[in-house]
């Protein structure tokens, strides 16, 4: 067993290296590391590609607002999830009332004429916004002047946001993602941080300059999407070996964005650092849990980057927000599980979010 | 008793030799079949036209994908209900939900632009598809770029379903059905299989050139569309006392597609075998179960097809998600009914699939 470990902090050594990390970069503080946390040590064991298992119930606690009754509405987090065509109408409402659950006081959605009606019927809880525009509906010559009454109107909106999240449900429509990539270029031009998920990844690995170099992006890959970004931006195939590495490389690569990885563990990068989430979640894949994620991320990051005392966090708001939105989601699709078993849905796991909470980060 | 165990058991070979069946064709296996198992012998005593009972619970066991981690999104089928228009928005609902809620990770429904946001509007889990035109909302002389539109948008996802279901809410517009004669030939071009209920069977009925010799084609008709399709392709009406011989020689006259005659007892038969679920279901006779039913056998029907170890099965896939898919609802039925009694609807029966499959298959 002493052999095995050794083989391990051996590798983590060398991996560290790689990273130039600083936090752990002599032995004793490795072994620390390794013989500290059984649980922690039991995920690193289980992988072919150890990454460092972020302490992502200690950084959630830590990032989440204490609730207290000076307050006012908005201060616990606005945010807006860009998302919903004629075609999807689910996965922005899972977003959107995902981020309310999880404590943001306002959820809007910003979705097209045909989808809005149905996505305020899911939940009158959601402000949606009626103002984007697929082709069939908007004559060639029109376009412009719709594109532009579009952005201004969604500017009006810009400055309250505290995040916004790109893509679920967005559709592939070339007329809406022209209005979308103009969106993005002014949410960054007001620093407003930015989940990118499903069509919006899409969007971004055909046009990687959305995202290049801007650190307040946070992009959050499934399987084929991260093959893809890796086909685009490395220019090579993904390499599970060499995992962590190689999503460092992407995130270093186009500019130290944000990436979660998601996977059988979660993996995220900002290019500097790589860090892991493996809380047992669920075995079910229903779709729609990765639109649970692309809320509670936007949610966490958004308070990360409110916290005045850092606590001593190396990571970045970014960073931490992932790893907290990843932990919580993976409490919540467990705890749907234990009780739904096969029959478990997205919705059941959003009726999951606040009990997650509750346990890892109790109120008062 | 033991004469007429005597006559039962006549009846029994009789039969099992005009099967040609190899399983149970010597006197010891009959006997062993009617006298070590007292449900089965029971059920088989209380009907006067016996087919072999399958052994429905541990067949439903044995086709269930295990759940682990490893597994990602679509892997555990993604199935799509071809129906719904402007007067029917409840039965594909019903079809694709139960998907849903058995373990197919995504399911969506293709239906007409007037049905879509009322579809839409009952869960935001599924991915409907306003695709479909009835004739009042096309002018003539557009028909047929209609219909090309259709069908190519409908071909761009092909590819992706596992499953589909065809006819749950589909109406009898004759611009619509020719739309759906045309995705047939493409389903069955991508030997996609289908699960062929309610205004599908009647489409079938009149076409049935569009599954005739197709081994993945599941018919599954009620009393009066077992009639029909009996009068229709056997020239007779339908013979109770050979209930069994006729349903053979039906499914066997249509080319080997697999056919789930609803009854007091399901009798299922590719052509070349007929087994029996009798599995107590639920005496209410609500509208809305043939729908539960056929989003059920569609995925078990597509979990049958990616068995690597066929366990010595020796019923093919279409066969197996029959019988899974008929003992399933049966079971959630009678859950429910204990539950609300003369009150219970069709959602009530749903909602107990989850805990049905938990009884039967439990995880892990």
């Amino acid at each position: 067993m002493q052999q095995c470990y050794g083989s391990i902090i051996r590798r983590q050594r060398h991996f560290i290296r790689c990273l130039g990390g600083d936090r752990c970069n002599n032995s004793s503080s490795d072994t620390l590391l390794l013989l500290n946390d059984n649980t922690r040590m039991q995920s690193v064991m289980s992988r072919s590609n150890p990454a460092i298992e972020a302490d992502a119930l200690s950084i959630l606690r830590s990032i989440s607002p204490t609730l207290d009754s000076t307050k006012h509405k908005g201060q616990a987090g606005k945010i807006a999830v860009v998302g919903g065509c004629r075609e999807y109408t689910g996965a922005p409402y899972f977003s959107a009332i995902s981020a309310l659950k999880i404590g943001a006081d306002l959820s809007h959605v910003i979705c097209t004429k045909d989808a809005a009606p149905v996505i305020k019927s899911y939940s009158p809880e959601l402000i949606v916004h009626p103002l984007l525009e697929e082709s069939y509906s908007v004559r060639d010559e029109d376009r412009q002047s719709v594109a532009t009454v579009v952005l201004a109107e969604v500017d009006k909106w810009m400055e309250r946001f505290d995040c916004l999240v790109i893509g679920p449900g967005l559709g592939r429509d070339p007329f809406l993602l022209d209005c979308v990539s103009d969106i993005m270029k002014h949410a960054r031009r007001s620093n407003v941080p930015m989940v990118i998920d499903g069509d919006g990844l899409f969007l971004v690995t055909n046009r990687l300059d959305l995202v290049s170099g801007y650190p307040l992006a946070v992009l959050t890959p499934n399987v084929n999407e991260y093959k893809r970004l890796v086909q685009k931006v490395l220019n090579c195939e993904v390499n599970d070996q060499d995992g962590p590495e190689q999503l460092l490389s992407l995130a270093s690569s186009i500019g130290g964005v944000t990436i979660l990885r998601k996977g059988q563990s979660d993996n995220i990068s900002d290019g500097k650092e790589v860090r892991s989430v493996s809380i047992f979640g669920s075995p079910r894949r229903c779709g729609g849990q990765g639109d649970i994620l692309s809320g509670s991320v936007a949610v966490f990051l958004a308070w990360a980057r409110k916290l005045v005392d850092k606590e001593g966090h190396t990571l970045n708001p970014t960073m931490l927000g992932c790893i907290a939105g990843s932990a919580l989601m993976r409490k919540a699709a467990s705890l749907a599980f234990e009780d739904k078993k096969r029959s478990t849905l997205t919705t059941d796991i959003i009726e999951c979010l606040g009990r997650s909470l509750e346990d890892i980060c109790p109120v008062g």
